[in-house]
């Protein structure tokens, strides 16, 4: 058997930044104002230092302009809130980004409705999770929304395909095989308490790994040809796919890094400018 | 092999109707204020005339007040999303029922967002539908919250079983999958574009059918000993099984008329009236 076809997040992504970033110089070429994303942390969490650093670098080279407001650890959940709310009825902002996770002491919930529907560029709410479930109008959440992304960009359809999602939390296992059912796969979610794995993902002609456990799928589950999105990124550079045994049963594959990973920062850049033009007006 | 157990959802209902009878009497004792649902019609359809006028019935007889916004078939989206914000912000009203469908002329969508997600006992809104996916308190939509009072009742976990969901509405089929996964149910959407439904149905360890085609689902994909849960009904009162097939192999099974349809109006009973206690501080 042939290996696989690498796809290649890192190019992909990389050419729609080029195109947000032609989208935001338009933009503020024909309003004045350029797209500006807040991104709010709570703490100084050392890796959520360095991840809302990095979207912020990103942010300025495509011509998003970003504005940080950095919270102490001991905030509150009612602070938290009244932050996000002064945000979402701030005319200057157009997206809202909320790093987390934010510690045991907050409401992440609470913090995430805080936020507006129409900036939420980073689809964690409701009325987002709910969009991307019924296949209507929102944003998506980022990862899921990029892993769509990528399966267009190597000519995968779902439509009628069996898709297994394993992973089913809030902002990548559900909303990933909720994106798969709105494009009509038959979508399968398998989780820490699916009884046999392995049956249930031989089964897939999509996988999509979301689990967060390193190497978890290994290549004797891929049923010959599946298409499979590793979206785990797990210590030492690993994803929850086995590559190398992987690599040699599938038609297509995402590496560990440079597959996934680079398409959330970029679905979240154009959704940033997106909710910019819509709320400009243009 | 022996013929499945009927899953009986009258005698469900009644239970569960007479309980809430109790709880809506008590509540009204207590604060002297009965539960009140608000049921909302736009034109005079007569199928959903009678469907209103069932569940104001019922209303009455569980000591539920009823209030009923009776609206003209010509009412624009912008009118009825008017009258739900008002219902949605008076005192008197605890629970709300947007009777659809309601018109190719009015965004239903818009219309079910203009009910507080506090009052919204029929499951419809973004926010319910979410806080389903997610596991998290909030009111359900009632017939796959009628569905899950069955399994329970007649001792089904679904927790590590393979739960396969034929249909993916928005209310009925789409909810269903998630209250399954929440019980950590390993879950698969089927619909029309699925490509071999009966391989997938007999994958099955619980089955859902909820697409609203008449004996869609027969008794040889239903794996032996599944448990078959018929929430379809077409006409001639036929479900979305076969049942006199599917009732050979199951382990347990609903019959149509007599199986989930009674336990929606009973999920609807007893949401309001929580929504009732909560509202009034009970």
């Amino acid at each position: 058997m042939s290996q696989a076809r690498i796809m290649d997040g890192t190019a992909l992504a990389r050419r729609i930044v080029e195109e947000t970033a032609e989208k935001a110089a338009d933009l503020t070429a024909r309003t004045g104002t350029a797209p500006c994303l807040a991104t709010v942390l709570v703490g100084e969490d050392p890796a959520s230092v360095t991840y809302v650093r990095m979207k912020q670098n990103r942010c300025r080279k495509a011509g998003i302009e970003s504005r940080h407001v950095a919270l102490p650890a001991g905030t509150t959940t009612g602070e938290l809130v009244g932050t996000l709310r002064e945000l979402s009825a701030d005319p200057g902002v157009h997206g809202i980004l909320l790093q987390h996770p934010m510690g045991p002491h907050i409401d992440e919930r609470a913090a995430f409705e805080a936020i507006t529907p129409e900036k939420d560029v980073d689809g964690v709410t409701f009325a987002s999770f709910a969009t991307m479930s019924f296949g209507l109008p929102g944003f998506v959440s980022c990862t899921p929304g990029g892993i769509m992304r990528l399966l267009d960009e190597y000519g995968v359809d779902p439509a009628g395909r069996r898709a297994v999602v394993v992973g089913r939390s809030a902002i990548l296992g559900k909303p990933a095989g909720m994106l798969l059912l709105a494009r009509d796969a038959t979508v399968t979610y398998c989780h820490s308490r699916t009884a046999d794995l392995s049956a249930a993902v031989r089964e897939a002609d999509i996988v999509v790994a979301a689990v967060g456990r390193a190497r978890l799928i290994r290549g004797q589950d891929i049923k010959p040809g599946a298409v499979v999105v590793d979206a785990g990124y797990n210590a030492g550079n690993v994803g929850d796919v086995d590559f190398d045994s992987a690599v040699e049963r599938a038609s297509l594959i995402t590496p560990v890094p440079g597959g996934v990973g680079p398409m959330t920062i970029a679905t979240l850049l154009e959704q940033t400018v997106d909710a910019a033009a819509r709320q400009l007006g243009v």
